[in-house]
């Protein structure tokens, strides 16, 4: 992608209307504009990311069996008043009337739906265990939305609903998206710790919420500090059982402000941090199967009730919650698997026939080797544009000037993270791009 | 994906409710249910194509040089306001009070929105043309919602926006977005020719209809017969002039019921068909800058306000369209480049180890080879398999069964279009698939 040709609206002052890292550099980035409270245009940096974040998601979740499927933004409240929820919501529910006064709710989440879907369809413990996801937009009417993305009213969500014949099965369901979540934060480059959550009138103990840590997170946490050092499993099988990833990643003590006990975050080895939530998984019985009435024949041929579990990932919170674990005064530091693109091809002296000729012969092999490269020709002074591709965050700079090409045909290779810079050949810059 | 693992809820029966085929089969093969009157579930079959459909457009609009962005689904009504279409959108407009009895649209496109993302963020010719496009849900309040996603009320569409400095600029960028479309549905499989449509007080020709044609369609439409000979233009190089490729779709007759005029649907060469509409280009001019002064500098460093063009296409539209236009008495039969998967490998005899051990080595060697892939390893007879694969449209179907099997290590191999079967070898069977 040309720079000149691309839409990236960098500001260079920081907007007075953000409070938090995060929504201060998606906005100066040009990733997302403000369409009105709680309510954002993805601009194309931003949905760039919003896309991969969604992309790996899904990917991970198809791994550990789930199906994908797609439930409407729009959701008859009749199957609110089912399960009992309709006055339950309160106000955060958005409630829209349509031209023949029929009621609607824009989807805060989608449990009726999912478990009205399962019930038309699904007669059988054979047919189980059945895991339906969706990636969709839903709308939550904050009283005060704030932080940009963090708190906004229109937001992403991947909601997963696990559907199981008795709950043995349903815990094994739970194991197997919590493994898929340690999966998911990592592949995004983010350092995730499951803690427990309360579960409710439900009880139990299968609650957990997926804190980022973030120096600058919303809220205080407590987590052994082995968590620090403990990587998520590699390369899992999906139908093996999983209750000792399960028992690793739960054994050591996390907890947020909200449920800890002073006694357990006084004791050793117990660390105090900052984190961001930005999944949660939560068995949630038969609530829902039970009011709605969502039964099976089990081996035995006999109606049960099924036992389900919802999953949340807050998708394009994820993104404001990359920002904020990875950024430095500059601007935002990419994960590679995340970034918009992967590498800037930065032309120092746009107009100059040498240096012009040099970027885009590396851009052009650059994108021979389907490398998701962007390509910063604009006719703008070398400060503006050091500052604008630090402030976007591309991992991988390529740095053309006419004072390397002259002294023997070299150019820069800046890596974003680290700040590190090497005076490398045209061959060896590229090598380091698609060799990675 | 094992059919036994995955979710294709398909019906015995013809669902009363459905009165045209593409609704009917669509619920049939479990692709969709509905959720609420003009409003649908979309299932997992019927979400991968809906899935690679968007690719599509995605794909041909970023050749053309459109930018992908993403604007919500809830819009502030004041920009409504702004260009005056507030009260002339009238009750197809499904507007919103929140919490604080701020009014919102659901936004049924997106003119207003788009050129308020133009106008904050644009201010010079030397960042023009610009042509922005977005994939989003929209909500429009139908009377009378009918025929399943042909005429729905909550719809996917793409929608995008071009601004330009001049009336010459903005012919080309319509050109581009003409011969983007050409391309984007011949990918599809579809026979599509653009009519020329109503331009309202905006006048001019720079206004088309895009049609499938289909035996099934909704709308009579009258072309000349050598449309049906035209192919789409290959390898367009969308920085060079596009007005030769627009003067040739147009030069011959096409012209829909509402705009046909009766002495030219007599001449000479002119058929009649029935149609579907997919998609639109449409200049608008100053409509809408002028009302949200959307300006921008000309070379002489003037203030210019932008010229604009708007182009659609029904996403979720285009699914049903195409199931109209390829289709038999057993059920859909998909183009390769939309369909849900390639191929399905059909286990006749579920159970028996030899048909198990070769159907899993097939199903395998096609997984590893990269090919989207579905095997029906369900307990079911081979009456209903044969049955439900030719319904959900799979356009190569590779049969296993003992009886092959003794005969010689042969399967059958089935192209669901032609219903040609041919007896190969597992591994010729496989070159079939892998070849293409």
């Amino acid at each position: 992608m040309r720079y000149s040709k691309y839409f990236i609206p960098t500001l260079k002052e920081n907007p007075g209307e953000a409070q938090v890292v995060s929504h201060r550099l998606m906005l100066r980035a040009g990733m997302i504009s403000q369409l009105s409270a709680g309510i954002y245009n993805w601009l194309p940096l931003g949905l760039k990311v919003l896309q991969k974040v969604s992309e790996i998601v899904r990917d991970e979740l198809n791994k550990a069996s789930a199906i994908e499927i797609l439930m409407p933004t729009l959701q008859p409240v009749e199957l609110w008043q089912e399960s009992g929820r309709y006055d339950a919501y309160g106000a955060e529910m958005l409630r829209i009337k349509d031209r023949n006064n029929r009621e609607y709710a824009y989807g805060p989440t989608a449990e009726e739906v999912v478990t009205d879907i399962f019930r038309k369809n699904i007669r059988s413990y054979k047919d189980m265990p059945k895991n339906l996801y969706n990636i969709q937009w839903k709308f939550r009417d904050e009283t005060r939305p704030r932080f940009g993305l963090m708190r906004g009213r229109e937001f992403l969500m991947k909601d997963a609903y696990s559907f199981d014949v008795d709950y043995e099965a349903a815990k094994k369901s739970y194991y197997r998206m919590f493994t898929a979540y340690l999966n998911i934060f990592e592949r995004m480059g983010l350092k995730t710790i499951p803690m427990q959550a309360d579960t409710g009138p439900i009880g139990g103990n299968l609650s957990h919420e997926f804190i980022v840590l973030a120096e600058t997170g919303e809220s205080q946490v407590y987590c052994h500090k082995d968590f620090l050092k403990t990587d998520a499993p590699q390369g899992v099988d999906f139908d093996s059982d999983l209750l000792p990833i399960y028992e690793k990643w739960t054994s050591l003590y996390a907890a947020t402000d909200e449920v800890c006990k002073e006694e357990d975050i006084k004791k050793e080895d117990i660390i105090t941090a900052r984190g961001i939530e930005v999944g949660q998984v939560f068995y949630l019985g038969k609530k829902y199967s039970e009011k709605l009435k969502a039964e099976v024949l089990n081996d035995k041929g006999q109606p049960v009730t099924v036992e389900m579990g919802c999953y949340g990932i807050g998708v394009s919170r994820v993104v404001p919650a990359i920002i904020e674990a990875s950024h430095d005064e500059h601007g935002i530091i990419w994960p590679e698997s995340v970034a918009p693109f992967k590498a800037v091809v930065i032309n120092l002296n746009q107009g100059v026939s040498e240096t012009d000729k040099v970027s885009e012969e590396i851009y052009q092999k650059l994108l021979n080797a389907k490398v998701d490269v962007l390509y910063d020709d604009r006719n703008e002074r070398a400060g503006v544009k050091f500052k604008d591709n630090d402030l976007i965050g591309i991992p991988y700079q390529i740095i053309v000037g006419k004072k390397g090409l002259e002294n023997g045909g070299v150019v820069e290779f800046k890596t974003r993270k680290t700040g590190e810079k090497e005076t490398l050949s045209v061959e060896e810059a590229l090598n380091k791009i698609i060799g990675k």
